[in-house]
């Protein structure tokens, strides 16, 4: 399953958000990961997540796809450059 | 064509963004929108962007498939609230 998952986390969880989604996907914006992960896996990030952050104040959004041939991405200005990887 | 738009611009365009995006898409969380555009109103759309950003430090990523069942979504958390969209 190829996935894009967004979050807006309060900037006290966020490290430990970012740090999670990172063992999984790959970080492709300020707040946007994507990768291809199996249900079980995804099943396994989200329970992390939920230890993670606070449900009345953060969200996060996941879009599956099948096929990431189904999507079409483009990106317009910076792309995230290897030094934001490294953080 | 439906499309989900996720931006990464500093604090001193990011208000003219949204309001921006806001006249095309739904804005679903912080910095993420998603609707159904045709391929003339979201080249409209990025012409816009381009003029509001600064593509050395913002970045725009379009995720485009032809259809939304294509795509599921699940958000975990808080959901937009009204008082969001109202701002």
């Amino acid at each position: 399953m190829y996935l894009i998952l967004v979050y807006d986390i309060e900037v006290a969880r966020v490290a430990k958000m970012l740090k999670l989604c990172r063992r999984y996907l790959n970080w492709i914006q300020n707040s946007v990961f994507e990768g291809e992960l199996s249900d079980v896996k995804l099943k396994e990030l989200l329970h992390q997540a939920k230890t993670i952050m606070d449900p009345e104040r953060d969200s996060i959004i996941v879009f599956q796809t099948r096929q990431e041939k189904w999507l079409d991405k483009t990106v317009i200005g910076k792309e995230k450059n290897e030094l934001d990887n490294v953080i």
